[in-house]
């Protein structure tokens, strides 16, 4: 295909454009999103305590809840983790520590587990009893806190 | 199964124990979650429009990005707005609407549509062109809007 000037200088304005606009968004914005995707996690790890632990067992909720969690975990949170996201203020003033971005074989291996555990947690979510998806989600609490030990800093 | 009087009282305190752990979540907690799940809702459509608008098309990330979308908007997300949320604060003031409450129809039409857009912005996520891609990406986004328009306090 033989492009003119012109249309070379169109296609190299909106590969500058696209470029600008993947990095304009705000360090704040990242730790924002950040935040939320955890409360996200939380919300549904909640759903799932209230579904096998209370006094009705809801399948559905559990499958859906998890579903929701092994999504997240699976679709690239490590983005959210930009260089220049190590301190500044989302909703309120991130709680990661230095060392997270410091250490990225061992933040790749907790992340993997949370995703190895979530994934799990969905495959057993539809046919498991009660039991089996209990000792499943201490399992995925403990990736969750695991992380929070190395890399959240105490309130 | 024959029970004895002690074993039924200790399953009915179990039953209001659950009963009250489902409950016990704050207004505050609900209103703080919703308020994530449409942030987290926000930083996915963000990645799509980057996928399908930058210099580079990134199919992966539409199918990551669109996956989170579509599992949220077919989580149960109507459980948090429980009556009790209508007004309060999660990480900032909430701006839903009373009219929300008060339609439930209309609201149910309405997120109905964004879980419909959604789904389909998922199942084409895999092998559409971009300019299919970008027209569902604006048909989804319409059915943000809408809920807006009807039921979002204007900042």
């Amino acid at each position: 295909m033989k492009r003119t000037l012109a249309q070379l200088l169109i296609v190299l304005f909106a590969a500058q454009t696209g470029a600008a606009l993947a990095q304009q968004t705000k360090p704040e914005t990242i730790i924002k999103w950040r935040q939320s995707a955890y409360q996200v996690i939380t919300w549904n790890m909640s759903r799932i305590r209230n579904s096998i632990e209370g006094p009705v067992f809801d399948r559905e909720e559990v499958i859906r809840s998890a579903n929701v969690i092994a999504t997240l975990a699976n679709s690239g949170m490590g983005s959210l983790y930009r260089p220049d996201t190590e301190t500044g203020t989302g909703w309120k003033e991130t709680r990661v520590k230095p060392e997270l971005f410091k250490n990225p074989q061992q933040t790749g291996e907790l992340a993997g587990q949370f995703s190895k555990e979530s994934t799990e947690m969905l495959r057993l979510a539809s046919t498991a009893d009660v039991s089996t998806l209990r000792s499943q989600y201490t399992k995925l609490s403990r990736t969750c806190r695991a992380c929070h030990d190395e890399f959240k800093i105490k309130e």
